[in-house]
């Protein structure tokens, strides 16, 4: 079974990562499209946020604790850094440092994001593909009432602590999702929204001029897993910038913004009074633990999505 | 008094401490031009071994058991880019990295290395000026029975094990000492080659065109320090690399390198016999303890340079 998943950060990755485990036992393709429209430039080099968070736990080398980084991390050249009088305000460690060497030696070299991206993916064993949504940079820009700011200065250096005023992906009308992106989503028997953000995660991939109508034109049923669960989101701000942009804090919410585009939602079950409102958007649904506790629960639910978009397969294949 | 020394790795960064300190208690101004011909680019960045050397060792941040790299430093990066299938041949430490990002993001910005260099230093609160020895890049290459090895190659890859037939400097017919280099030479009241490898570190720097006129028509005395002591280099390949080109490996074969450019050499008091010798040559010699054990060393041996040079300038005036 061929899959391509739709991908932000942690919670994007923690589902590829349980994707790949279900695929494996079944001689499965996993393709990660992955948002980039965080990526910032730093001391010289490019800082890929989400692929790096989805490549590295592929590669099980992930930090428990935060999701993102490296296990066993350290920052001794952030702490040099610091002492040549630079704000260390990006946790930029010692062995994520090798990534960002590694991609800025061969993007400043004239290399393309997608060819650098399959090449550090294989140095690190990952046996999915891992696609950067588009190779034209694209930059998340928060407008707040303090002023436009760049992704991460909103999300890292200020701690999401500015109310959201308007999303803007900066440049994303010359930027087209990749050869190798059409291809996996055209090839995908399933196609997978991943529970990651979906105003500034999630939202520049399907923004990509041509997106929409690449996974409209796709035959594969294509299922969304819900990032809200009990009003809340799982990690990140999700919530209050659904809410400052005047979107429901709830599953519905993020159902509504995926409306014309996904066939099923998966829900948690702590949300399933919300079924028939989302059933009235045109989706079928799916209520179950939604939240990821380990990697256990990443392959329980990345199961139950692949069962639940099978089934809608057949669904759509009875119309037909 | 203004002191210009010119200056290797290791024992040029270790004199070139010493000098700032005795100068600091006159009030004196130190620069230092150093070697830039070691420099190399891995990993898109540009190392510059002998520059940090000297820049670590003036900010006093020197691993004091090396002499070279920072104290407490640690390797995680180059490990992760080992765990990429990188070849850790060159021990890139983490906070060492600090400085290469800083310079690598700049001179890439298009920014010249003497500039770039000052800032780096002035962050580090650094009082001398450090000096690199031209702006255009220059690169050792080594012939050996094995073909040519670029410097670092020969030197940290291979170990120095490999016979040395022939030392190249490429890209020296187009590189100059900088305007800053010239002012430096010209308006010291004593010029000090510190006692670093007289071919392959204070070599690059002679083999300026232009450098030697530049010395020649310093009105300052000019006070070479002997690397070798006792038939043997202090630190390095010099011994191995002299015999091999056909030196004396001695005290006097270094002067014999000088001749025609120096007033005066500094010897340790094993090589005390020489002093006929070198004096044949027409420098004056003091013979004294040339080796430089420890911070108080080297402050000692600098103040007796510094008013060797001293005595030669009174000659010098005796003489005009």
């Amino acid at each position: 079974m061929k899959v391509a998943a739709l991908a932000g950060g942690v919670g994007g990755a923690r589902l590829a990562a349980g994707l790949e485990d279900s695929l494996q036992i079944g001689g499965g393709e996993l393709s990660v499209v992955v948002n980039t429209a965080d990526d910032f430039d730093l001391w010289g080099l490019r800082i890929c946020p989400d692929l790096d968070t989805v490549m590295y736990t592929l590669a099980g080398l992930e930090n428990p604790d935060t999701g993102w980084g490296l296990a066993g991390e350290t920052f001794a050249t952030l702490e040099m850094l610091a002492s040549y009088g630079e704000d260390p305000w990006f946790l930029l460690g010692d062995r994520d440092l090798a990534t960002h060497l590694l991609r800025a030696e061969r993007l400043w070299g004239g290399a393309a994001l997608t060819e650098v991206t399959a090449d550090l993916a294989r140095r690190l064993g990952l046996r999915s593909q891992l696609l950067p949504m588009s190779d034209e940079p694209v930059g998340t820009v928060i407008h707040t009432p303090e002023g436009p700011l760049e992704f991460q200065e909103y999300f890292v250096r200020r701690g999401q602590r500015d109310a959201v005023l308007a999303v803007e992906f900066r440049g994303i009308g010359e930027a087209r999702p990749t050869a190798a992106v059409r291809e996996a989503v055209s090839g995908a028997e399933a196609v997978v929204l991943c529970p990651s953000n979906p105003l500034v995660s999630l939202g520049p991939i399907l923004a990509l001029p041509g997106m929409r109508e690449l996974l409209s034109e796709a035959s594969a049923p294509k299922v969304a897993v819900s990032p809200i669960v009990g009003g809340r989101a799982l990690k990140g701000p999700a919530d209050r910038m659904l809410y400052s942009l005047g979107h429901e804090v709830s599953a519905t919410g993020v159902a509504r913004i995926y409306g014309g585009l996904v066939d099923g939602m998966v829900i948690d079950r702590a949300d399933r009074d919300e079924r028939p409102a989302i059933e009235d958007l045109g989706m079928e649904v799916l209520a179950t633990d939604a939240v990821m506790h380990g990697p256990p629960d990443r392959a329980r639910l990345a199961e139950e999505v692949l069962g639940f978009a099978a089934t809608l397969g057949r669904a759509e294949g009875g119309r037909g």
